[in-house]
């Protein structure tokens, strides 16, 4: 079966995880938090040198990392991967743009806010995001005026990308209110069928730890 | 013909230009400097509201944007985009390491060292830059030990996207040296057909400025 690694909060996680609601796949998930240290074991270096999450396994053992390319290969041939090229560049495009410009000042200041009590030192690099984040919601705002969603013409892997740390954008001190198309937006994703949230567990196994893996 | 918007030193801009070389595709450059605040200007934000180079304009109009996406589009049917899969998959893989986890630290201190005269205030950002840095070169120096490229079995894209700063790192600090392996893949790239260097201009007519285009 296909084992994910990764942390359930984590929004570069749940855009795999939600991939896979919609298409049924089903998986057993491993535990690996960042905070707590788990993505900088050796255990979990070997598997992934970068030590990042998600990570996925296939039952042939080969191991895909970098969650944009995990969602490209598990899209292709499906309706959340456009046919047209121009549509393909489109929704490549808007998921580069959420790896560079939108994910790392957004998920950045959710998790200064919300997973670090001391944050002594980061006053400059959490305005600079605001500032950042604010941005990119912007643009994505922009897009949204003339556009109904950011994979061409229908809902697909760029909008679960951009979905994921848009959704808990608050988390990290963005206000979602001044930005009326991205709030119809995100009503338009949650009303995809088989949708699921982002605490919402779906490992169809009991979820283990990369310690009790390696205990087996 | 294709236009390019874009600032010749810019790595960024150099993935589309020496792809554009090896594929033998003409265009013309329009100068759009980040330094010279020519990508916060109006006219450009009209073109892409992110405000970030290089930006493709094809010649029915459309626009293209986000480096790893006009790659993807211009290598179609090419060499330069495997047709399998999987290899397709840790191409992807590679282009969005060196977008998140590459690009951000190298790039930033190659700027900050190269084009900044007064960095008061980020001393914290550079060292940890020179940290995060050094990390991707390490990951990518490991992959390189067991494979001869980036993009499959064969030199593409995602070859293109890490050679454009990775082979300028010294700029930002980084030293290579210890890197055996991005050293005989920088000089494997090198030896690729067509291969140009960072300043080397390619633009089949004049180089224009946006103010020249606004007057045309």
């Amino acid at each position: 079966m296909i084992v994910l690694y990764g942390f359930l909060p984590s929004g570069n996680v749940y855009k795999v995880r939600l991939l896979f609601a919609h298409l049924g796949i089903e998986h057993r998930r491993i535990e690996v938090a960042q905070y707590a240290g788990h993505t900088s074991l050796p255990a979990f270096r070997r598997i992934n040198p970068i030590g990042k999450v998600p990570v996925v396994r296939l039952d042939d053992g080969s191991v895909l990392t970098e969650s944009g390319a995990i969602l490209y290969y598990f899209a292709q041939g499906t309706q959340f991967w456009p046919s047209d090229l121009q549509a393909q560049t489109e929704t490549l495009r808007w998921m580069f743009f959420e790896q560079y410009s939108h994910e790392p000042p957004i998920a950045g200041n959710r998790y200064m806010l919300g997973y670090m009590s001391d944050r002594t030192g980061l006053e400059g690099l959490i305005a600079m995001n605001a500032a950042r984040g604010e941005h990119a919601l912007r643009v994505m705002d922009g897009h949204l005026a003339e556009h109904s969603w950011f994979s061409g013409d229908q809902y697909g892997i760029a909008d679960i990308a951009l979905y994921a740390y848009t959704h808990v954008a608050n988390d990290g001190g963005f206000d979602l209110s001044p930005h009326a198309h991205i709030r119809r937006w995100l009503n338009d994703v949650c009303a995809q069928p088989r949708h699921i949230l982002l605490l919402q567990e779906t490992s169809v196994s009991p979820v283990t730890t990369l310690e009790e893996e390696r205990g087996v």
